[in-house]
């Protein structure tokens, strides 16, 4: 099950090590990278693991080097877990065509419409194959296992955990597309991804699963008021409004000021890492 | 004196603000771009300022999205200043030809071979130009002005303090170059901006130039052992050596598993802004 993982780089950082893996993936049939913060306390037992979903154009690479994270990681004991965003070099036609479609956008779902459902299986890969990777490979506390994103990622966050219940015991998001079927960058990804039927995007659409019942731990959402994708793409007033009619725990905090880049992320991600310690290791946090 | 400030960006962050400025430079005859993190108490007042030189290939980008130094900086209410690392777009023969020399290597010197003379000023632009833009331009506590730097960085960290004594209250560096004169790196350099006659060189080696009887306020300087550059470029025995001889205060830190990049810079910036805001800002830091 688990394929050879290739080590492709290591940095000692804040007393633990940043490293880059790749391998080769069954659920996309590409190799696929991840970067893994293991922070000091991860040399002497295991510790809850926080996995972060980047937004589009991101890699593997994006959250470690700009985020700021393993500062707080380290002295909070939490492996950090970061994927890149959807398979590459598929040699699919069109698969580079655009910023906001295939490669680096691979919006966090198992696409079902040819030619992508070849290779743009990023929910499996997430859920199941790198999930297990992690779950086996590394120190992981049984069960300690949190999920968080940012814009595409924050969607991926969301509908992962909402569609994999038990899954994930905290969840958080950053900028977050709340409701892709009714914005633009969804509804392109998932007419690609998906087909042209809207009834199968509901599956993928965070406020079309919270309002059909799905439900998530207390839930953390930080956004930024100068964000330029706030009332076209990002609109988390319809999360709000659906978490509110169903009682969903939902702690949103505006920023003004702030827009979506990383001096965003960065500057709240260490909240977010306690929100998650809170749930995965009550009492230590 | 001052040139015309252009803004190119602006981020929230950390409750102060991250920029990037473009100006016309008189010292490079180019365009020049450089980075200020303004923590949210230069909003009530006059704030310390501790300018950042990077090292080979960065720009004034680098170290704001790298280095992860907002944080502290907002804590204690320090204002950054990162400069590019050469002036671009020379259009000199070679100026692209190297990582090691030309645009993205400038050494922080004034070169006084042709055709690097004619653009190549980079220590007049830091210590003159770019020192009265920011003092004027930005809310500076008269007087309270650090300097440190990284790899190429800390040489001129480390040389543009002993070569303007007075101008800089406070100096710390991360894995410098403290002895250009005698390694690839810096001979390389010096040779092309300086000319093939040694006797030039001592006026820009760090320990040459405390050997000499330059002096600098208590010095903070960190290496990690694992440094890929270590034993050919950086040598910091040699610094060690140097300051122990003619008693110049040193505090130099070794770090095993560490290596030369950011996520080593990340580990410990916050500890040289500390350093910086005690000898800035006494009693607050």
């Amino acid at each position: 099950m688990t394929s050879e993982l290739r080590l492709l780089s290591e940095h000692a950082c804040f007393g633990g090590l940043q490293c880059f893996f790749e391998h080769d993936a069954e659920s996309t049939g590409t190799p696929m990278r991840f970067g893994v913060y293991l922070p000091p306390q991860a040399a002497k037992g295991p510790c809850p693991v926080v996995f972060y979903l980047a937004g589009l154009t991101c890699t593997e690479e994006t959250f470690a080097i700009k985020a700021g994270a393993q500062r707080e990681a380290a002295r909070l004991g939490l492996i950090l877990v970061s994927p890149d965003t959807s398979p590459r070099g598929t040699g699919l036609e069109g698969a580079d065509a655009a910023w906001d479609f295939g490669h680096g956008a691979g919006f966090y779902l198992d696409a079902t419409v040819a030619p992508w459902a070849s290779h743009f299986r990023m929910e499996r890969y997430i859920t199941q194959e790198l999930h297990a990777l992690v779950t086996t490979c590394l120190p992981v506390l049984p069960g300690a296992v949190g999920l968080m994103g940012h814009s595409m990622g924050g969607h991926g966050a969301l509908t992962l955990a909402l569609r994999h219940p038990g899954q994930y015991r905290s969840v958080s998001a950053l900028a977050p597309i709340v409701a892709p079927s009714q914005v633009p960058w969804g509804r392109k990804a998932f007419a690609g991804y998906l087909g042209p039927d809207e009834a199968a995007w509901a599956a993928h659409d965070a406020c079309a699963l919270i309002a059909a019942g799905g439900r998530l731990p207390p839930l953390l959402v930080d956004q930024g008021l100068a964000d330029k994708f706030l009332a076209e793409q990002l609109q988390p007033e319809r999360l709000e409004t659906v978490c509110r009619e169903v009682g969903q725990d939902l702690t949103l905090r505006r920023h003004s000021a702030y827009d979506h880049g990383y001096y965003f992320v960065a500057s709240f991600i260490a909240e977010h890492l306690q929100h998650h310690a809170r749930l995965l290791a009550p009492g230590k946090a």
